[in-house]
């Protein structure tokens, strides 16, 4: 639960989405649980394929639920947000509490709901852009939590070098970081531990493969906090000294990341942080071996808006907050990754994630 | 992956597939990642926010995938079965390698790829009905996989009376079962420990509440094997004796449990199964309390078809697997759940879980 934040956040992002529905011209929006929920009425909920909704028109507020779920909203505030709670059982049809009409849905709405909801008349259109104006914005509380997850898995990191040596598997790692990130945060994300050859596969998460003198490691974890704020951060590792050409390689990296950052402010499009880290990779020849966008915004969702990439001409504006994370892929050799979370303030991107950006050294011996 | 089963296996599944939506008048099949694809091609792909998806026509098999995901398909036999991988990479449009046409979509696909794949022409109709005649029929290769589950997880729960005493906490004893269904299956789907009046919210999990003498206790707990089936299974203890009342109303539920195992057969319908258990509890006077269906479909997906529920009327088949999984729930009070997951054969069901349905004593002293 984001219970956290005072009960008027909710208040004000209710009245919020309603107006910007309004204004897109729909007649309304229908929320079911991920991050449009909990970001709505703080609700938390996992109703497997039994549908549960919000759904939010100028004259409604209703939140169908299947009953056997009922129980899960006991710390949400929904009751005190002016909140209609409907139940329904198994064998009662809960599509029939939506009336027809145009909404914005959650896109993580799932297609045997928006099937269903089709049928019924309801016309969609994807809530992210509705909504955008008020999710992708984070206010001055969300910041503090970004920080908060931030510094969580910066505290991990630090622990890093000391697990790494020659002899020790991809998945003995994997496995102390994940109860690192689970002590730390609460709740592990993901675990990436790629060495050597499986370090140029962007999502490896971890093998039985054993640490060998000599390898790049990328070490690339996240997790949530108890209020569902995320961390995402990315360091590189190698095991005794990198050779001439990867150190090169990897200073590249850096300073394309650094670029990106630098560059990153209120005004400029998500593609044109894009194309300046992409540019200084490709001026050092490198550009193929970048085989994805630069980063993806962060809140409480792992990936949302905005997409750092090309063709995202989404004008970038103060309380974004997003990763800048280039990286270069050799297959079969290594790989490296760099990866900040950022918010813009007025003065351009502040890094939350503070270790360093060094290639950092373990021993390769005892 | 389930690589548990020959190539052949996915070569037919692929021609019945195709077969079925060209029955049903359709154009073909979208299948993106979750238990469909991994039905068809043994891919498990966790691609996140980017499409991925298969492609089935009468003269089309392809599998979009983005080119940071290439990587995970390394273990499916897709390049095996004719089928042309087309990666894509981020900004470019993933969504145009799909024609318009009328197709079965998977009822996981997320409603920001459906309503992109709508807005491009292709008008979507849930898979499960198109594929329901082999997805939930399930085949001797597939039972077996759920008789490992089921005694997987009966090892589970055979442990449990050791770890339930007066003072140890849901979550210790839920920690515990983790790594025990960690270790017999591969991966933990969920566990419910819920004491006392806890075990009256049938989707509790669990909490730091003590286990206190007179307590009844549920434990319902699932994983999932390497090959991708799921195990899921409720029994019920108790922490010294329960009370004459509990007592008898356990003896209802394991009554209405068994009256449904002993019904089930093919050529009845799902909703004839839940009237036969639901009216075991109302005749005796508890109707009120079994707040939900009677059990659901299990195999590569946790939950599925066929919901064994009021109004639905899905002829049950050999080779369908399913939970029976009555209920009884007194809010504040306490709560009581019997399931098995049972498999229909020519005979009748076949229950794969074998452990007692005795409401188990643990002794409330040392």
């Amino acid at each position: 639960m984001s219970d956290s934040f005072p009960l008027s956040t909710y208040a004000r992002r209710l009245d919020q989405a309603a107006r910007l529905a309004a204004d897109a011209g729909l007649d309304g929006i229908i929320a079911t649980p991920g991050p449009d929920l909990e970001f709505l009425i703080a609700a938390r909920l996992a109703t497997h394929e039994r549908f549960a909704g919000l759904l939010l028109t100028p004259t409604a507020r209703r939140l169908i639920v299947p009953a056997v779920d009922a129980a899960s909203l006991k710390h949400s505030p929904a009751g005190q947000l002016g909140i209609d709670i409907v139940g329904w059982q198994d064998g009662e049809d809960p599509y029939g509490h939506i009336p027809a009409g145009r909404f914005a849905v959650s896109p993580a709405m799932t297609a045997d709901h928006l099937l269903r909801l089709q049928g019924g008349g309801v016309s969609a259109v994807n809530a992210t852009g509705v909504l955008s104006g008020i999710f992708v914005i984070k206010d001055a509380n969300e910041i503090a939590q970004l920080r908060h997850a931030a510094e969580a898995i910066d505290d991990v990191h630090r622990a890093v070098p000391a697990l790494l040596r020659p002899g020790v598997t991809e998945k003995e790692v994997a496995e102390e970081l994940d109860q690192r990130i689970i002590a730390s945060h609460g709740t592990t994300d993901f675990v990436i531990v790629g060495s050597g050859p499986h370090g140029a596969d962007p999502h490896h998460d971890y093998s039985d493969r054993q640490l060998q003198p000599g390898d790049i490691v990328v070490v690339d974890i996240g997790g949530t906090l108890p209020s569902g704020y995320h961390s995402d951060c990315t360091r590189m590792y190698v095991v005794g000294e990198p050779t001439a050409e990867q150190q090169r390689i990897y200073d590249v990296l850096r300073q394309a990341q650094e670029a990106g950052v630098a560059f990153a402010r209120p005004g400029v499009t998500a593609a044109q942080v894009d194309r300046v880290v992409r540019e200084v990779i490709e001026n050092a020849g490198y550009g193929e071996a970048f085989i994805h966008r630069t980063g993806h915004g962060i809140g409480l969702s792992c990936h949302e808006e905005p997409s750092i990439m090309a063709g995202n001409d989404l004008e970038l504006k103060e309380g974004m907050a997003f990763s800048i994370e280039p990286g270069v892929y050799f297959p079969g050799q290594w790989g490296a990754r760099i990866e900040d979370i950022v918010v813009l303030t007025s003065d351009g991107a502040q890094p939350l994630n503070r270790t360093t950006h060094d290639l950092v050294r373990v021993p390769s011996s005892a």
